[in-house]
């Protein structure tokens, strides 16, 4: 097989070829069609990641996350061979059959691990792309067969791709504002939702709140481009509003206010700087929720009397769990939805298409052919 | 009638007779049997209330909040008289029935007053004891007869009175943390509670969480004072952690974590000041939430990133709504909850106990007997 590894960060990234390995006991060998290229990795490649007040973290510092590193968390492919025990919660696969892979592996022996919420465990090192071996890779090792799903055979292979990483963390999103927004159409006879970021996230979030919310629910879509802000109403956004940089913070709260009908009832903010989040906060109704989902690095100052008179809420979002990505496949299959615009790469162009995600020159999301 | 009123913030109140008010259309009026005094009121008389980040609001700049002031929003007493319509979703009620009083009303007409959450409508002057006569007041009009709940027959009516504010707002708070705590129960076989403040709400909350929590749930409470932590240990802690003033922070948030178990998955932060929200927040384990209850005054700075990795959640709780408060009335009833200790005094020394309230030389919580 052959493989992209990060062996010393920021450098181009080593080629290596290597046998096929075998499969885990309780797992499987995955042959690899398509894998992801998320911003993540570029995080890796540059072993830094900023985690708020200044704060940045090197991976390099942590020993489970040993160097050569192989990125790529989201990861299709074909059933290559199965070990022999068919382990804990074990899906009924055969060698041939076509799925995705879910990476967020935890420990695998902690309550959160077995019982359906590994992406919890603070062990997260486990996770393949991450200290484990991923996607930029021919074959990729799975440590349990119940971290694969099946993809539905009327879905393109590079969709089902996408949705470990970007549709799993924007379903999650969409289902942590539900009740919510359920409850104020309840009260109100409707709701809004404002999507911060009408990127690759953004794309994936607006179909899914469109297809999951009461019908009632106004998704607003703000972006600092009106570019991006087009592409946001095609995806289904009733409402879209340009934070235009040059305006004041009092003008684009009050822009957003409106927007909302007076306040917002949710906010999902897929970019997460100090200042996306500080604004949506701001513009939140009483009772309202924002989901706080990017990793830009940020951070956000919360008056904490005014945040309880309010009865407001704010909630951390990082991937989701197994049983939300098999809801998610189903919904995206239902639905139709569509990804976002893909750019496709060949596996030697690694290091190229890390280079231009870095510099923000790839439009839509990239993704490796194996 | 016979009231104390806040005629100029700071000042002595002034005591006034007036005839008893006639009944609203829909709604009635109480012949005050009990009204507690809460910190809130203390924020009235000083006309004066932090917001955090240094801001402080004024009442007097509000012109809803018209002087004089009736403050008392923990009413108990006896249905004097009604008006002659029973009113929207009107309890079954009679003249010389005992009661405690919704005080939270907003505009009354909005989706979020009509159907059961009025403590969500930014109109909040409308509450009584705040723009509208409270319970300092030997009589006190209601506007709508669904804002009272008959008093069971086996209850105190001073622990009745205590209900509306402290005990709401705990039983919301620890409401806000049960899906959390029940999760993380069902994952891991057991779960941390933590409990901020070992005052009149903490021992409330303390006596709630034990009640309606899983019984796998270990209740924590921290507190700077040693006596507090006794009465928390009365009340039904599992058990408690000193928070001593003097030991340096990364002393004291390691204590936190061990005693929740290597993390809280839950806390409630009864005080809500920067310092001790910024320490539970950093105790949380991954997936925890943390209740924001107090009015202290302070901010909690997030870190985005790491918030959002470790998929946490705060969210703001401030008192309750109806149903919440009459399933609390159901629960006091059926299980005994004791309210923390009370201290009794007359109308005509409200100015004296607003003035010990706020030198803080009340010990259990300040209740005028009318």
């Amino acid at each position: 097989m052959r493989r992209a590894e990060i062996q010393v960060p920021s450098q181009p990234l080593g080629l290596v070829d290597l046998p096929v390995p075998e499969p885990p006991s309780e797992g499987l060998v995955v042959k690899t069609t398509y894998a992801g290229v998320c911003h993540t990795d570029v995080h890796l490649w540059d072993d830094e990641m900023g985690l708020g007040n200044g704060k940045v973290t090197h991976f390099s510092d942590n020993p489970n996350y040993n160097f050569p590193i192989v990125p790529g968390h989201e990861i299709s492919g074909v059933v290559h061979s199965l070990g022999p025990n068919p382990g804990p919660n074990a899906p009924d696969i055969k060698v041939g059959d076509k799925v995705i892979v879910f990476p967020w592996i935890g420990c695998r022996n902690c309550g959160l691990c077995k019982n359906g919420d590994p992406q919890l465990c603070p062990e997260a090192w486990n996770s393949l792309g991450m200290g484990a071996p991923g996607g930029y890779s021919t074959y990729v090792p799975v440590p349990e067969r119940q971290y694969v799903i099946k993809v539905p055979e009327s879905m393109p292979m590079d969709t089902a791709t996408m949705l470990p990483c970007s549709g799993l963390t924007t379903f999650h999103a969409v289902s942590a504002v539900r009740a919510t927004v359920e409850k104020m159409v309840a009260l109100k006879g409707s709701a809004s939702l404002l999507i911060i970021g009408a990127g690759g996230l953004g794309l994936w979030c607006i179909q899914i709140a469109k297809a999951v919310l009461p019908p009632q629910t106004r998704v607003i879509v703000a972006d600092i481009t009106t570019e991006k802000l087009e592409t946001a109403k095609a995806a289904g956004a009733d409402d879209v509003i340009l934070w235009d940089v040059k305006g004041t913070e009092e003008d684009m709260l009050a822009l957003t206010k409106k927007a909302g009908g007076g306040g917002l009832d949710a906010a999902i903010d897929l970019v997460n700087a100090g200042p996306t989040t500080t604004r949506a906060l701001n513009a939140l109704h009483h009772g309202g929720i924002l989901g706080s989902v990017g990793l830009f690095g940020g951070c956000l100052n919360i008056p904490l009397p005014v945040f309880a008179l309010k009865t407001q809420c704010v909630r951390g979002v990082y991937v989701g769990n197994p049983q939300q990505l098999k809801d998610l496949v189903a919904l995206v299959d239902q639905r139709k939805l569509k990804p976002p615009p893909l750019v496709f790469y060949e596996l030697d162009q690694a290091t190229e298409v890390l280079g231009l995600l870095k510099k923000g020159q790839i439009k839509g999301r990239a993704i490796l052919k194996l």
